[in-house]
């Protein structure tokens, strides 16, 4: 699919305009960050589904100081993470807020969430359950998604750091592309996948246990910094690339 | 050093009697659980320390709905953690709370900290920063400490899972120890070691940027469960041994 035909097919499926952005911006950020398995095959795989609701809206269900929970209500995850941005954006917490959100799926790629909050000055920490395809390194069936964690960090150069990782060692998007096969999305770490594992498993518990409702979720924290660290670490790693820096 | 010289050596560094319980209860805790670096040789290296302040108590500095500060105020981050765990114990949040906690170093075994918020059926996630010992796959200086992630969640079945995951292959105790060398302590991940590195970059910039304090410090979110997934993953894992199940 060429970037020009992201809206028109988007819009095609039935969403409104202002959901169409939102999702056209998503994918085209991936696709330039070279994330393919979160760009535009997306909008092919979402030409897949039986049933798209493109009416649902997100709803902010509770809100109070240092707490908010979201749910999708059979929207998308992008869009349930646009609305909680947006409003995160907007009124920022005074000290820290963790936004849990239930029925939030697919989330796509979470460094592009966060990036937006540390762009807006914000701190933000995000994770998100997705279906199981890692299994214990000793063995058995999967039992926990690829669970990525992302952080952001605003700094006074005007350049977050921004880290956004998998526990897998490839993709599930890799694997629907070829890229790789299905026996290699693995939890990563080789003779240490452990780790990477156990990760996974505690963001997923973390996220099920915050969530009051069944299905994917998502997890965010959002504060406002009280330091800026960014800068002197940089000067500490001198020329090398940092996550989040830009590669082209 | 043996199991029943710890308290006798903790109190001839000065400590008083109930510092001396909580070190020693953390310390022979990690024996037990074989992690032999944050263990009885902790005492050895306190006994080299030029200055060990006994006298300080950490502080809670600042506290609202879903927010706390503490300051260790000089004390050892053990006995900084020990005061926020008993604290969130006693007072747990209504929804959630971010405990950032400045000058707060060493702290020790993580999921230690983390499992008795768990069994005191409390959600729990912690990290922590320490001196900068990993470099950046590419090269270059140490840019980054070990800085773990812990994460426990509490079980209707009484068996919490406690994960608690250190970003470099191999611990800096183990390198003290001998038990490992200094160029074994990289990021975990092998070919994938950017991964990890990006996670204890990520961990140690979220620290930093959440407190104003400069020095070492730990981030503490916790949360009453709104669901108790634990039972269901554990029978899906089957006999898979899972992260804080008892290994003996």
């Amino acid at each position: 699919m060429r970037p020009e035909e992201a809206r028109p097919r988007l819009a095609q499926l039935g969403f409104r305009a202002d959901d169409v952005e939102t999702l056209a911006a998503h994918f085209l950020d991936a696709e330039a960050r070279g994330q393919l398995g979160h760009g535009l095959s997306r909008i092919e795989w979402l030409e897949t589904w039986d049933e798209l609701n493109t009416e649902a809206r997100p709803r902010r269900v509770e809100s109070r100081p240092g707490y908010e929970r979201w749910n999708g209500e059979g929207a998308l995850g992008y869009l349930t993470l646009e609305a909680v941005i947006r409003s995160q954006l907007t009124d920022p917490p005074d000290r820290a807020r963790l936004v849990v959100c239930s029925r939030t799926f697919p989330t796509g790629s979470l460094g592009y969430w966060v990036r937006r909050l540390a762009a807006g000055g914000l701190v933000a920490v995000l994770t998100a359950t997705s279906p199981r395809r890692l299994a214990h390194p000793d063995g058995g069936e999967p039992l926990v998604g690829t669970n990525p964690l992302a952080i952001a960090i605003p700094s006074s150069d005007d350049a977050p750091i921004v880290t956004d990782v998998s526990m897998g060692a490839v993709t599930h998007g890799d694997v629907l592309a070829g890229r790789a096969r299905a026996e290699e999305l693995v939890p990563f770490g080789g003779s240490q996948s452990h780790k990477a594992f156990a990760l996974a498993l505690g963001l997923q518990l973390l996220v099920d246990a915050l969530s009051p409702e069944d299905g994917f979720g998502a997890v965010l924290l959002v504060a406002p910094p009280e330091a800026d660290p960014v800068p002197a670490l940089r000067a500490l790693a001198g020329g090398v690339r940092l996550p989040g820096d830009s590669f082209r």
